[in-house]
């Protein structure tokens, strides 16, 4: 087997129910609900929630997935009985640690993936250390998107178990201006984190096997994957922004990076290091033409009053996707997407 | 053997010295001259000879290539004897077309590479005919940053023989704005190109064997290296040049596109649509810090004059390279670099 294919030894200890290539379904805001974090892990994979409006809602989604995963472990005994096998997404600068403590020693998922600090290494330090107090089984996952994260966190007092790299193309929230894509940033991560044997995982722009394959090849340990699981039939996420996944192409072009669709929906206050990448609309072209925001803002507030409609290219609404979209061409079951990439992936680098 | 390892048909036939995987280097404006083109033909990949100062400095190239050529012939059997084992690289904005024809019907290279036309599509298709009238053994080779390029390309009336697909990381000219990394740029543009059945070439962040091979998974027929070649021992490159892109690390931030230095040095009328990658040093830092362009100006003038001293960080001199400079920490020869690259390929990605 190519040694690119082989899971450290950790990674198959730790996630016994995963099979190589380790595919993940990335920790997205709200849409990464239970049905699709369990799909995933069910199916071979890791399957993280996302984030909630707030930290609270969390909770309800660990209990949800917890009855689940009971369903599951009365039929199977693939998973673990010492952890919930999916994991749980937070950002950092938004969400509350005391609530996500007491729901991470509540129903100790398998991982939590940390993001998006406002203080950096500290931040991440002290989630680490309070989350690793209230669950030993609760593997700390780091998101970052520059090499100078990378250093910083090896920096720090807490060794993260495994270090996300995200690149440029990535959807939502990622580095607003000193991130480039994977085929540089990747390899010079893999290649600073070395000697400290941390397992890295590669986010961004991976959409199919053909890209899992790549950021094996470039020394990632596991891929995550985040736009193709928004055209999953387990996404928490409207017809109409679905619809706009699987119909945009060319995604270093119909897609961009803008705070303007934050500002629009009232999210304020993400640290500024970060701006997310969204499908362009009407909103975008309007701003770009120097049409207010007051005037913007009211186009955007009665397309979301007319639900579906309000996406699409003539649409107003926040379409949050990354470049990937322009080879995503249908929705399909999670379960589908981890097995198809999987053996892509083999039929790429495998004997 | 995995399918990512094996050659197209067509280009074994083409090109009969070139071993798996196909490793080209790229044809940097004067930096890639007979020594390294030769070299790395020689080595089982495909040099190819950069645009010159003047289209006029190409022949003179060719002829010294030409010379090289000779002597190997007399002592191998490895090239064949109908075209020169060497490519050649035009820029179409700033080339002169009857120059350019000219020597390509006496030296009879097996490729030529055209790049930056002003006028898309028709460009490279009147240039396509001239060349294939002068000399029917040299196959063209389109440079393109975006998946709307490969589709102008597809409509044009002359098909080219290789498509080259060149990521944001690139160092030199690419796409000013709208180019995005390769991890969804390549293999959107493969999937749009596969019923016409035209080899693709990955260009942009491949600076070793993981690179490499992320891009054959991605999709590429074969893979093109630009900044690993300047810090080859045959690059025709200043020593302060060159030890820049050695000693240079975190590519992401250390790098940006600017059209700075094009102007210090007296270089107008690109195609907007082009700016170049370089390392950043004195003159654009203080450029962001808003110091005037005549001041810059008169300092990299003097830099100019103090030779190898006028690169680094602390150096005002263009320094024209890729996102990959962090990977690249020594210089080697050309045949190493092929060699290195292709043995890497084949731990990753072969049975």
């Amino acid at each position: 087997m190519s040694h690119a294919l082989r899971l450290a030894s950790g990674l198959s200890r730790t996630y016994p129910w995963v099979s190589s290539p380790f595919i993940v379904s990335a920790p997205m805001r709200v849409m990464s609900g239970p049905a699709l974090a369990v799909s995933v892990s069910r199916a071979g994979g890791l399957g993280f929630l996302g984030p909630g409006v707030q930290t609270q809602d969390m909770l309800r989604d660990l209990e949800e997935t917890a009855s689940l995963v009971q369903d599951l472990r009365t039929s199977s005994s693939v998973f673990p009985s010492a952890v919930l096998p999916v994991g749980v997404g937070f950002q950092l600068w938004a969400d509350d640690l005391d609530t996500a403590v007491a729901g991470i020693g509540r129903f100790k998922p398998c991982a939590a993936w940390l993001f998006a600090a406002r203080d950096g290494s500290s931040d991440y330090d002290r989630w680490s250390r309070r989350i690793r107090d209230a669950s030993s089984g609760t593997q700390i996952w780091v998101q970052i998107g520059t090499l100078a994260e990378a250093r910083g966190l090896l920096a720090g007092s807490e060794r993260p178990d495994v270090i996300v790299v995200q690149g440029a193309e990535a959807g939502g929230h990622g580095r607003a201006k000193d991130g480039l894509g994977l085929f540089t940033l990747l390899p010079e991560v893999v290649d600073a984190v070395a000697a400290r044997r941390i397992p890295i995982f590669a986010a961004g722009g991976i959409a199919d096997g053909r890209g899992a394959a790549a950021a094996l090849c470039l020394g990632a340990d596991g891929v995550v994957m985040g736009t193709r699981f928004l055209a999953s039939e387990e996404a928490r996420i409207s017809r109409g922004y679905q619809g706009e996944i699987v119909r945009a192409s060319d995604g270093a072009v119909s897609t961009t990076r803008t705070l303007l669709y934050n500002h629009l929906r009232g999210t304020m206050g993400w640290p500024e290091e970060y701006s997310p990448r969204t499908i362009i609309n009407r909103s975008f072209v309007e701003h770009q033409a120097g049409r207010s925001f007051e005037e913007l803002k009211k186009c955007h507030d009665e397309a979301a009053r007319a639900g579906d409609a309000g996406w699409g290219p003539e649409g107003r609404l926040a379409t949050y996707a990354g470049a990937s979209v322009g080879l995503i061409h249908g929705v399909k079951d999670a379960a589908a997407i981890v097995h198809d990439a999987q053996e892509a992936v083999r039929e790429r680098i495998s004997h």
